[in-house]
């Protein structure tokens, strides 16, 4: 794993408070970059798009524009962070979890506005969620992002820009929705690679297992872990979305919404179907390692048990008893046919134990058949 | 796996369409076929079945016939496709979904009409599950097909042709259960043919274990996985047809959509059956190699442990010490029983250890004692 | 297992009729035996008890007596079964399940009738589940078996042949009820000869773990599941019966179903129960197999490893370097001691050896120490 | 397991009645021992006690003192059993389960009485529950015992006898609450000790595993099974207890059974914890276990292969081969350096191989470092 | 495992009462020490904080402060213990579950106050959970803790302390909110750490596996297990909190709840995570483990093969068969370039020994390929 990316991974574990804070309470932290905002505010005609000095201007855009969107880059200088929520008067616990970055997926009913936090995928593999915290008003979203520096929702700002697709047309619920809709769909890239990945690792266990596999099988689904843990919870937001009653979601929406919830099962259902090639290619592995292992046990059983005796015979006619002196001392040395009958011996041991493991059916290797199908 | 199985799998973990593209777009594909598209429309006395050209005829066939069936073959052409959904009147993300074929089986209500996603069984082992769309609305049924090239629906097509079943004479409800339970029927043969393999494996495994019988077992759990996967969303889906009231389906055919149900809960259960059968497998084969690499150790061990000490006591009567020097220097080489005491040294020493292996019970193999039942 | 049960375990997974045929279709065989049609009717006071060759006669019956049984063996001549079928009204659907021997055990209500599906334990050990169909009417109870030649339910015929239990005096629900305790009974008998075989294989892991071990364990938990795939769903299917509100059964029959009810849940308790001494003997047996690889491991090692530097040494005096032209060619041949300090040496490399052996604890086998309890 | 024990259980899987027997027969057994009966009486200020002869002094007592206690110990001698169930009116059903000694604890509501069923705990580590049927009325409670020969009640006897505690005062709920809470409370010593046990094993896992460790593991997990199995569905029957309404059970009774409830819950919690010890002390054992045949093949390896190649040039200098024939035939046995540069050779061989184990690792076993912590 | 710990674990599967005693005896122990007894009173404009000697001043500062908190540490002198409860009017059963501190996490509801049991995170890792009772009223909050000695809600009373936070503002709720929260809190530590600890463990894994690794993977297991044990049942505990209508909750503070109780499911959540990781480790350990014993075996595999037949010509050259005594005795010792022949044989079968086991890929060591990401 990189080392940035354990750092950050760290940092899932990690509290930014103090345990035993009191809640709501927003850390400064004075090293922290001032985050990139960004307004984006449309109609169904236009739209006005500009980075935001000062915070301030948000109102003239709230009371000129249909739908608001402010867009919040990194949570680090939580002082702007805070301005920005008494701004639009953000009860302060949903303020702490936007900027304390290691929250599940969930939605939270506020009076006058909807507080979902959901988990934008990692951008290459191996790396970690990142959390979005979305706030859903009348005419407004908001969105804070735990990490500046390029996010997943440029095709969501395209889609404004260009107005082709129903955005411009809708209100901020369905603004809302293309960007949940936006973050779920790219999990599907993670997916698709992670089940690359294992394909090209079956090659690696077949013939000849190689050292890693296991290590890089758990590196597999440690990522597929990631994908469900930011997913799953996020199912279940969805659906309280769906369930409950509330004017700030209209009924179209909520028809998309049903579709991007039915995408999040999809999401957790290949994840399975991964989890289940994982741990099928695991046991593939552990038996291939088996039979490796009892294949080079057979080898060296074979040999061994062939020459120990053949050894034995040999090293016994090395004895140096004088058969001068008695003639029980070894006379087969001086027989005519002493040696080849020795030789004999041997050959009739040797052929003996051939025909013994030929019949415990040690002889061959236990190749694999031609494939049937 | 054949490699064209591996792309048609792989094609279930891409989607069509780049992520946070605006929902509900078909993008066209100009090198997809143009979908063959089949009308089928009857009533109780006759019926009139052709390929379908022009998209227009549809309307005239609606007003002739009680039921009309539409039948798109594969959905790469999504010009021809969403010509077809603008004329039914379908919403934009159930088309999505239907030309997006990597969706689970379920069942959305729309205002007029039901869009229910199946899974078709692979025509072969280790094939992939095909997706089909069913809309039905009051007068007609429209499949979309992912792939062209013949189905496993052709017994409904009988029976509609022949007018023997209770089809001709049903609404278009009847007709999407016969639909549906025609797929849930077609699994039958594929848990059938795992069964039988996993059956024929039993025979790889017992006496010595075969190399690829874990990648074989894992080949079949693989297809059983497709399986669940394709029929458990499935039983819930015809749940929520069972439950819902709707005009749209009769009480007559909810009594048939009951027994199909019961299909589902059946093969999910010889699902299960099946898997615990391989998973025993797997057991039962671990324990074999087990068996085998100790049936190798113990011989390996009573053959070298029998010789070695034998091999030193050679060894030993082979050393050049030089009698000569010294009556010190193996006298025993010079004496007149020298030999023959070796020997019977030798032989003492090979009993004492064939003692100390059989009581270690070590000089018999585990042999299976004869079936008792 | 016995051929003809693989067989009959085959046709499990098999259907008769071909995927896609019409719903209640009854395919006849015409090599099926006729089956043998049974007809018990009673009251009160008195029973009448014949073969049933004409169908019609059953009208008489139902008129005459309050509780009449139609107990049809063998379920291969559809023809028979379809008379039955129509004589009665039973609904089609209900009639290809009682014919399609592969039911799960369950509970539906048709207008007028309940019919139950229930799995007849195996009549020894490793064999398969039988079905048996239950219509249960106002005033008749109809059973479908799956094979002919007995059946378990000879104790109720007794009963009412003799008059002493209430059965005689209650109407077909009791009567139904009785079918179905005497079912759930006999489910017993096979869990304790799985837990009484379970017992018999501990001694054939302990001392020195037998080959087939893992098989039989193998084969006990199949006929465990079998018994788990057959109650469990018959728990349910008793939870309906006891749960809805039908004229069909008195409260009082229902307080004796909540007791075969907490039957079902006894048996799948005890199946469980089995399951974890199954599992738990699994592990005893991989573990004392682990322990013999290791106890021969240590042997052979303790011997090589004692030898080996021995055979070193006696082979170093073998060598034919020629003192006469060196005093350094192995000048310790001619020497007066040499020999017995040889000797000592390789005392001295042996007593080395064991001391080194003994720290590591190689030289005693971990023998299981008396049974403290 | 101790014979009787093992006998014990046994009875655990095997029904008195005949498969098949009408339900609520009590076969009687000729060779039981009259149950030994007690009754126990009482009011807020005084009690009566007295082993009971005749059924029928009962009525007195049940007329005379708010609460009596009927005790019967062993349900052997079913005559008498029965004669006391009809006394009382109990229903058939409800004393076929207090006599077939195999229920699991559950809740029946009878009119007029509750019929509680619960086990009691074992008396030592390895033994069986034992059934106690509670029968609670509005004047009485009823108990019947599976075992004579002393029970884990007499804690409530004492209460009632000394009139210090609540149970004088109350009612006969709270009396069937006490007897239940003694039988709940009597399952922690088994805990404890089962956890004493894990925890002395550890010893005998950690340097050298021993050979029994798994079987006692086993039995261990067996005890902890016996203990969840008898308490899980109690908790189930409390629950029952608590929610349902009846004019039994007083609001202040049900506080306490709230308690009582609680304590099965923590029963079970306690018992995963000491299955999660259990599984992680097989854990361990394996990986010691699979560490030490790692630590004998290190050894042995390290010998052999140090040795074999300097055995095979000590023997190479041991062959026969006539220098005087030839210059080529081994003219370093006549060599003035001959003897020193073979032993050079030898030392240089075993310093190479020296040198690749330690790269490799061989030389040093894995010892345990320091404890950290 | 420190002794110290070990004891106090111990103490869990202890209970204090023996079995049977009465509900809610408070058993005395004389050798307890005086529990540390803290009182905090406070309204929004100041405070009172002193140690409680009388705890008649309890209901000085009842009538005069808004918020009364008294504390109780440590709580083996039950005489001052039941005092208190008395005081304060509490239910025995309460005050039992006070005094016995092996409680789970839960929430009871008597009339005028709850009563939560709570488990305050052990101080180091490995140590144990440490139960906290607090008793909810009106007016006031009163806590039992375990154990004496320091506790984690400092942070608390600082709070109170110096004003800033919310909490002197508000009633007891939000303080019974605020401890509840900050026990919580103190839990991620431990995660942290936890997951710390798995990470530095990784590297004792993979290049050669340390013989502890499972010992240690065991005792993180363990802590994590301790944490979801204590959170698990807090989590529903705060969910009973949030879904009851009582007066003594506020519907502001009933949001804060809400926090809390999403910490809750976080730490759930973490400590799953954590528990993967350590057995995706588990796996990669075993899976080296065997990487280890298969590349040892192979290394004494080809060394043991390739000298034993080297060995064995050796040997044969060493015969003694007198050449002079036949032609066939070994004529090859006298051949001229007999020696040299002899060398070309072995290094012939050494080499067709070096091809054999390249073919098998026996040669190199499965080395790691460089990291490819």
């Amino acid at each position: 794993m990189p080392r940035s990316s354990r750092k950050r991974r760290r940092a899932e574990f990690r509290r930014r408070t103090l345990p035993g804070a009191p809640p709501g309470v927003l850390i400064p932290d004075p090293d922290a970059p001032r985050p990139a905002i960004q307004l984006m505010a449309f109609g169904p005609d236009a739209y006005e798009e500009r980075p935001l000095d000062d915070v301030q201007t948000v109102r003239a855009a709230l009371a000129r524009w249909p739908v608001t969107w402010v867009n919040v880059d990194g949570v680090g200088d939580t002082t702007t962070v805070a301005e920005i929520g008494r701004m639009f008067g953000f009860h302060r616990l949903a303020m702490e979890d936007a900027v304390h970055v290691h929250q599940r997926a969930k939605v939270d009913q506020y009076p006058g506005y909807y507080f979902i936090v959901a988990r934008m995928p990692p951008r290459e593999m191996g790396g970690d969620t990142e959390q979005i915290s979305i706030f859903l008003g009348d005419k407004y979203v908001v969105t804070f992002q735990e990490r500046s520096g390029g996010d997943c929702l440029d095709p969501v700002r395209l889609r404004i820009r260009t107005g082709i697709s129903p955005v411009r047309r809708a209100g901020p619920d369905y603004l809302a929705y293309a960007i949940l809709d936006t973050i779920v769909d790219h999990f599907f890239p993670l997916i698709e690679e992670s089940s690359d990945r294992l394909e090209a690792l079956e090659s690696d266990v077949f013939p000849t297992p190689r050292r890693d596999v296991m290590a890089r099988i758990h590196s597999i689904k440690r990522t597929l872990l990631t994908i469900r843990r930011a997913v799953w919870p996020l199912r279940d937001a969805m659906n309280t979305l769906l369930r409950e009653q509330s004017p700030l979601i209209t009924n179209e929406t909520r028809v998309y919404l049903r579709d991007c919830h039915d995408h999040t099962i999809q999401i957790i259902d290949l994840v399975e179907t991964c989890r289940d090639m994982a741990s099928g290619l695991h046991d593939v592995y552990l038996s291939t390692l088996g039979h490796r292992t009892n294949e080079i046990m057979r080898v060296l059983t074979v040999f061994s048990a062939m020459f120990i005796p053949l050894t034995f015979i040999v090293g016994l006619y090395g004895m140096n008893f004088d058969p001068a002196t008695s003639p029980w001392n070894m006379p087969e040395l001086r027989w005519y046919w002493g040696y080849p009958l020795a030789m004999l011996l041997m050959a009739a041991v040797a052929a003996t134990l051939l025909v013994y493991f030929r019949r415990k059916g040690w002889l061959t290797s236990q190749a694999a058949p031609p494939e049937e199908k």
